[in-house]
């Protein structure tokens, strides 16, 4: 949610975690803060509620530093206030220290080790700066006293960790938040995104929990929850920093929803062979073919998208499979089957629901595949296996291309395993060829943005409600489409089953409620155009999507034909643009949403 | 959807047909109409578009009759005006109709058969009527002309056709949409449900699909599809018509949640031995026992009854449980199990979305039960096994007392089948314990009434949009808490995990945005205070509503303990108390919210 950033050893530590944090700020953006300190006995702690702009704003010429550590916040307890921005200050004005994280049992260690300390916020993290100023205060040294700290500690914590009469050391620390340290000549980086510092280095190291870092800037020294010093050799990160900027394009959203028949070629070259056969690991293949069920676990976008692949490998690959939320799945697990295989779908590879269902099936022995479009993620790391979804980074806070890179892997990956088992229906399926088509598709629909934008005007400008309905995929297209207009314009859309709307929901249809309906699928074509003249009945306006061999005078939106499985690929297309332009309508900042956070790393 | 109501032999048959159709409003109120004769050559077709009370005033003392028909519609296709309205007329004024269901072929027909023939309405009921009469002017007698076109037809439907010509002769027919002779002395009748008859009698004849029905005033000639004649006794129907009045409540609604205490010891008395077993058909048990599989099948607020039931079965039975939508589960049907069991949930018994199912599975050879409040509806008789809620006849829109018997009787039934496959939870459980200080603690919270409507006032006065949020059974409820609040304030309440929030939906909080936290599992009591906070932090007005022995000093509503899966019988109470009295502070009518219709028999 939060994003952090951290350097020791350069002259300019102010701009490089200016610069930092102005990439991190999809991560979040309640309030921002950086503290600085120039080894000469001058430090400076600047903090603002709201965006990067108003921390640079309020950073003049004489904030220099050569370490010093920044955080830009999204709330997860206590108000956006300057007083609960970070960096965090002990009360005796030593230590400074930014988190991402929760600390589940502050309250009690504020209670048993801080009672006569007076406090400057509401936050779990001024507890923990605290309590390494009181160990300090009894004579540990800083590093002790940090150690002392983190092993009293429950819950999620990505730290760094600044002692102002020490500018020659910088202290991080994880446990379940992402955090790298980045490797330069003569200096050191900190990030919970490597993103944020590849302009400094594209050398990193890994953290492991409980992992506890000293770094100068020549030196990494990792020790583990035990206290053993731990070796690790820097990875190097191939990110073309290109590909993370804007570009023409007035917001990456709309660069990314561009980019999609892109991902789907990049995809069919990555994943598909000379002859058109979809192509993975022999040993990933044998371990879901080993499965009795999938569980494909997920949360927001990525469940959607995992509701397609429920069906995509059912019927591709013939085993039974079931998406299910990753904040339930956590704590009231269905009963599994003998042979279960876990799939986990998440575009950054860091989101904390899912990572709590990972450590629990993994205890429990079963296999496990993360999809995951960053390949050097906690969650692509911990699984026994790990497939790249190859988008691309997604900046935007609302997903759209990383959606349909999971529906086309999953679809690529069903038929794989439906050929290594021989099921009938994936040899007739030629995946590739219909991806190859949905690129097409895709592109026709992106090419009609100004109809678009003015069926969101006609439909969406006023409106304080809307439905998607649909059946089948077209009703899971309807999930998804109905969040990406809540995500970034703020309308309560609703998705729904087209049938299950009159068994209740209904009674919200009136006079000019907006209703969008997918019709896709020959088998329920027709009752879902009946719901949707119910709906017209009750004077809703309705805008028809159909698919070209289904299109009837009365559709406004034709997409074109691809086997039911795979229609979301383009369906979506205009459930993402007609977001965006009621986003752009009215007025709000498309990429950067209220409340809302790229990659969600707290329960 | 729509109401029907026939009569004939009767001297007062416009007053039989009034009442008749006051009993049937909740089943659907766009409009309403009736076609009396009075067999002496006098004959009056009146329709109005809203309620029955707006029929009735338009009926003078001049409008008598002996035979006719009624109908209470609540549109489906075509808008809601006088034009449409039933009874529908042929052009050559000789037939008139009314109909409940939709036939999917009526514009092929039209185009086929009634190229020359002038319409006055938009719906398929006319063309219909049409047909009769056309087939009539070819020469056949009207009975003839009927089951000729009954042939024709493609789709569901319960017709009663009168002939202004013959006022002795009242015809029938069924197709996939309820429809019952009620037999009386030197008179008949014709209702799509008991209750609208009751006043006149108890002995009621059943239909099957395809049968059509030739009334007299003494006799009653069915044949079936291919004309034979058909034997069928009457069965008497015992239901005490005082249980269907309001008596001293100003809403249905609130006698019906009052009445839920009630419910729970009548299902004790049911359903429990002496030694507190539970006790069901021990064929039914065999069944259920030798199912891998169980599938729930149902929609709206019984759908949000078989989440629970989903956990009930896996926990306290230890058989794999999945709730499905019905609309959904009838087109795109997950890859079965080997030995599945299907379940379906439905308070009328005639859900069209479920017999859709219904008759698939059954011709698959799959086992069936059917969990209704109507034991003598359509799913009840066409399934293998019944088990009656025994709620009551529910009259108010917004199901309610239905809802805690469903979880009830499936908790019942999860511990039997438990006990009778010896699962170890299922000895340890106490089921009817657990029932009785359910209904002891739902009396507490309906004795809150003042307290509640305080806090609707506080919380729903003038909100757009309102969020329910729980984790586990919590989610369950907060799915049922959030439709209560649309189906009849019309605010736009939604359901949600409440760590899956923060994946998007998080975005339309803001200042006093209304959102009910509900914390009854201790299990995940913490995470979701956590998730409360967040959206308090982002301005949300936030009630709590927690179970005793977790209750912390914000919480503002406290339920009674109970074991984590019956939980739902206690929080739905201030669920649908809030929702009650947030229709009532807006000046809604409660029980017969706009829209909607008790019982949905179009799919």
């Amino acid at each position: 949610m939060c994003g952090i950033v951290g350097v020791i050893g350069k002259a300019d530590a102010t701009q490089v975690l200016l610069n930092g944090l102005s990439k991190l700020e999809y991560r979040g953006y309640d309030s921002a803060g950086l503290y600085v300190n120039d080894g000469q006995g001058q430090d400076h702690l600047i903090k603002r509620v709201g965006r990067i702009s108003a921390l640079t704003a309020a950073v003049d010429g004489s904030v220099h530093g050569v370490m010093g550590i920044g955080h830009t916040r999204w709330a997860t307890n206590g108000k956006p206030t300057v007083a609960n921005a970070h960096p965090h200050v002990s009360s005796d004005e030593r230590f400074y220290l930014v988190h991402n994280g929760v600390i589940t049992n502050a309250a009690a260690l504020r209670a048993k080790y801080l009672s006569n300390v007076a406090f400057a916020s509401e936050t779990d993290t001024e507890v923990v700066v605290q309590l390494v100023a009181a160990f300090a205060r009894d004579g540990l040294a800083a590093r002790a006293a940090f150690a002392k700290t983190l092993g009293l500690l429950e819950g999620s914590y990505a730290f760094a960790l600044a002692d102002r009469t020490d500018a020659n050391h910088l202290y991080v620390a994880k446990n379940k938040s992402p955090l790298l340290i980045g490797k330069g000549e003569g200096f050191n980086v900190v990030a919970s995104d490597a993103l944020a510092m590849l302009k400094e280095t594209d050398q990193f190291v890994e953290l492991n929990d409980g992992e506890l870092v000293t770094l100068t800037k020549d030196t990494i020294a990792i020790t583990d929850a035990a206290g053993r010093p731990v070796d690790r050799a820097p990875i190097t990160v191939k990110i073309d920093a290109g590909d993370a900027e804007k570009g023409p394009f007035p917001y990456y959203m709309l660069k990314e929803i561009t980019e999609q028949p892109a991902v789907m070629r990049r995809l069919l070259s990555r994943y598909v062979d000379a002859d058109a056969k979809p192509q993975f690991d022999a040993a990933l293949l044998k371990a879901l073919a080993s499965a009795d069920r999938l569980y494909i676990v997920a949360a927001g976008t990525s469940y959607h998208a995992g509701l397609v692949g429920q069906s995509l490998f059912e019927q591709l690959a013939g085993v039974p499979t079931q998406a299910a939320l990753a904040s339930e799945f956590g704590y009231h697990m269905p009963l599994l089957s003998a042979k279960p295989m876990f799939i986990f779908l998440t575009q950054s590879g860091e989101t904390a629901d899912i990572r709590q269902v990972l450590v629990n099936v993994k205890a429990a022995g079963y296999p496990t595949l993360t999809l995951t479009n960053v390949i050097t993620s906690t969650l692509a790391r911990e699984a026994d296996y790990a497939v790249d979804l190859a988008a691309g980074p997604e900046i935007a806070v609302a997903s759209t291309k990383a959606y349909t890179a999971q529906v086309a892997v999953e679809a690529l990956l069903a038929a794989a395993l439906g050929q290594f088992k021989q099921v009938p229906a994936a040899a007739k399926s030629d995946v590739a060829h219909a991806l190859s088509l949905a690129a097409a598709g895709q592109q026709a629909l992106i090419d009609q943005q100004a109809k678009l934008h003015a069926l969101a005007t006609a439909l969406f400008a006023k409106t304080r409600n809307a439905f998607f309905i649909g059946r089948g995929t077209d009703y899971f297209v309807s999930l998804e489409a109905a969040l990406k207009l809540k995500e970034i314009s703020y309308v309560q859309a609703e998705g729904f089953a087209a049938g299950e709307l009159k068994h209740g929901t209904i009674a919200l249809i009136e006079q000019d409620t907006p209703v969008v309906a997918f019709i896709t699928d020959p088998k329920t074509a027709a009752r879902t155009r009946s719901n949707a003249e119910e709906v017209e009945a009750r004077g809703a306006k309705v805008l028809r999507i159909a698919a070209a061999s289904l299109a009837q005078p009365e559709d406004q939106l034709i997409v074109d034909d691809l086997p039911a499985l795979l229609t979301p690929l383009l369906t979506i297309i205009p459930g993402q643009l007609l977001a965006y332009f009621t986003s752009l309508d009215r007025g709000y900042d498309v990429d950067r949403p209220r409340n809302l956070a790229k990659s969600v790393t707290v329960e």
